[in-house]
């Protein structure tokens, strides 16, 4: 080890606990703007290799005993936990609460469910300390050089970790892309929606990708169709960096990569819970729960086996009269489906903000998403200001500048979605997205033969359109109507 | 009340708790296949209103209080519990405990959680006693006429209780729609499923009447058509149901009682249960889950109001060239959706079965569901047969009769779907069922790119097509591939 250590009298600004790439990069981010980083690992080898490779980079205090760590650090301390989701975070903390100080900060920086950080927050804050559940998006680069930061928690800790995490988070235009987001849960809850959109993203992304391989595209002509489209309205991360994974060469057979690649999608489980918390709330996510779902079934090997074998069906070749204009017409539907799957999401955020009492400011979540974060992209910023403008809006496709484009581009969404259900493309996020759309806006949808049906065999009720209360028909009686409440 | 009491000495058979429709109409059941039945409710005026206008149809004995109700039964005591799911389960529970002997059965028949349904019995069954959770199917006629019932618990509590069960259940030829699902909360998983079945059902007929009244057919005509494919491969209560419900008039203004009610579906659960479960075991539902959220977004007011307001496109009116053709397509891509419906639902049972160590006979679930309960129909004797024929069939699309038919009817189905789309009649199930069909037979799907991506963003690495193990690319780097494992 080469570097200077600093004085034994030194202490560290901040501790990180978990020296796995997310926590090793976070530490480095934070050395790099001058703050004093307390580490600690429970394999103390990858602190110390941490130490041998970038102890040069900043000011770090390793140490193998987690008492040392933690009397390593200026109080009240700051302690961010990088380690895994569910019982090793538990057990951290565990082991963490007994050498703190009253007033100390534990941050959970993982991808936490936001029903433990509650559960958590509860625990460690009658205990007389603060707990941050805080979602982090950006992948290793973002961790390293900026990501995407949204922490719950009391807003006496953030006076405290706030400014060192927004120092160390992305800027957009000079503006943080970090922000409080509310009690407890909030920020873990925000960055579980952060990842069902970005499921929902990459599968719309797939959808269109497997619609211009059905017009004949190559690999490398879908590549630069990406790029193109990276210069507009589609401008984002995911867009971009799919332009540069369909030119990767497989190093073993010089094939393109993707081509080599199982087409057998895992998940981690924010895209599943944001799905199920939506149920739970009440609140239509149909894009990312299409999304999650076709994760789920690339994956199911025997099912797929089975219907490769027994299913007829259009082979998923795509026939159009003008190429050129389908692929326009594809750019469009992906922006729509983007922009309904985004819609959702904002939705169940706005939604569990009430539910949960935590008042999260929905701009606030789409200012720190638009630069550092996995799903940043232009949309986001146009996002930020449809709810500046009206913290109340219902839904991001009531904001004028989205539904004016909405009206431009749904024609061709149609096209699009109708090509892929004749042609045996699947396309599930585009085709949800759309009858969500349509089902939003229809003077009248057929749940009221839903109801009808319902108080037929198991005397439900159902609502008048011309009245008040509840109601009942005698289906298999006098078919009279009695009034409930 | 005139009707003639037990003697004193006489023992009820088998008791009921919970006098609401559903539990007095069991009660009357179990008495007209001359059980004695004792009952019992919270509100003894309940207990007396069941007496006084049902009493002289068999033999009751009713009790105002839990000591003289469960004395009066015979031990080994039966004892079913028809109260609310949730607390007002456990409360009952927690009163009969202290009045039971060994080797007692309480079922509970409500419409409980199967997690609810696993820790009660393991709670119950440590005190000695049976529980058993039970789905019941087949509202209020069917528990009085004959419902189909799902019991789980122990093979001993179902040697006392089955046969009374099996006795009072519907029957199909000759078979009782009633058989044990398996330990613990499989009956209540089971009839969960059924219900999640239920909701994707009612909305393909939804979708189908929707469709229907945009090439211009009346309710009256709809009815017809319903009514024509009733006597089809579509025969089922369901759409029975739809053609009665769609010609009956509003007894207050005359007009079509379907275009009187409001369109806002409303749920109790067991649909959201049944998505949330499947996501938890990563079994893809989209169908049921598109019925779920088509019910949330119906009820979702204020952003109906915003879109109607602010969203453009087609206004539902479906112009085709040949109406005739164009409805038998419906009924063709209503089998269809339906069908994947189904098989999504029996992939849940399969998946749920080996995942909780039920060891569920999917061909029983189907067997038992060919009467009595809401989703009766046809095609359940298909598929009851297909699981019998190979009860490891990886999914119901999969049986040769349902593929031949599936190949006979795809076409159809993609122009319904197709027709949808441009015509801004939403179809979320419709389209998500043939997006899974699609998805399920592809030889390759968009996965490869999410994979790509995710290694990329995140190095959550690949797999390849022609190896074992997991790889990295140094994707910002030298462009190297790396075996992981």
């Amino acid at each position: 080890m080469t570097q200077t250590a600093p004085s034994s009298q030194t202490k560290a600004n901040i501790g990180v606990v978990g020296m796995a790439v997310m926590g090793s990069n976070l530490a480095r981010n934070l050395a790099h703007h001058d703050y004093t980083v307390a580490v600690f690992n429970r394999t103390y080898a990858r602190t110390q290799k941490l130490i041998a490779e970038h102890g040069n980079e900043g000011s770090f205090i390793p140490s193998e005993k987690i008492e040392d760590f933690v009397n390593s650090i200026a109080t009240p301390r700051s302690i961010i936990l990088m380690v895994k989701a569910g019982a090793p975070t538990d057990a951290t903390i565990d082991e963490l609460l007994p050498l703190l100080s009253p007033g100390d900060i534990i941050m959970d920086g993982g991808n936490s469910y936001f029903g433990d950080t509650i559960r958590r927050e509860k625990a460690i804050a009658a205990k007389g300390f603060h707990f941050v559940g805080a979602g982090i998006s950006g992948g290793e680069t973002g961790a390293l050089e900026g990501p995407s930061i949204m922490p719950g928690g009391s807003p006496e800790s953030y006076k405290i970790l706030g400014p060192m995490l927004e120092t160390i988070s992305a800027h957009y235009h000079g503006d943080p892309c970090c922000a409080w987001m509310g009690p407890n849960g909030a920020g873990h809850f925000v960055k579980m929606i952060h990842n069902g959109i970005e499921y929902s993203d990459m599968q719309v992304i797939g959808e269109a990708y497997e619609l211009l391989r059905g017009v004949g595209l190559t690999n490398a002509e879908c590549a630069d169709v990406f790029a193109e489209w990276n210069k507009g309205d589609l401008d984002s991360y995911l867009i971009e960096i799919t332009s540069i994974v369909l030119r990767q060469k497989d190093p073993r057979t010089g094939a393109d990569l993707i081509d080599v690649i199982k087409d057998r999608a895992q998940m981690k489980g924010t895209g599943t819970w944001t799905v199920q918390t939506a149920l739970e709330l009440g609140v239509p996510t149909n894009g990312i729960a299409e999304a999650v779902f076709a994760r789920a079934e690339s994956s199911h090997d025997d099912l797929r086996a089975a219907a490769r074998k027994y299913l007829a069906g259009p082979d998923g070749t795509v026939s159009v009269d003008d190429r050129t204009a389908f692929i326009e017409d594809v750019r469009k539907a992906l922006w729509c489906s983007k922009v309904v799957s985004y819609a959702q999401g904002f939705d169940e955020i706005r939604t569990g903000g009430q539910e949960y009492d935590w008042n999260i400011n929905v701009a606030e979540a789409a200012k720190i998403w638009r630069a550092g974060c996995i799903i940043r992209a232009k949309l986001l910023e146009r996002i930020r200001q449809a709810y500046t403008d009206d913290p109340d809006l219902v839904s991001l496709m009531a904001a004028s500048s989205v539904s004016a484009e909405m009206e431009a581009n749904q024609s061709a969404w149609r096209r699009v979605v109708s090509k892929a259900a004749e042609s045996g493309v699947p396309a599930p996020v585009f085709s949800a997205t759309l009858a969500y759309y349509d089902m939003a806006r229809a003077p009248r949808v057929n749940a009221a033969l839903t109801q009808a049906m319902r108080d037929y065999f198991g005397s439900h009720t159902y609502e008048r359109v011309d009245d008040h209360g509840h109601f009942h028909i005698e289906w298999t009686g006098d078919h009279s109507e009695t009034r409930i409440d």
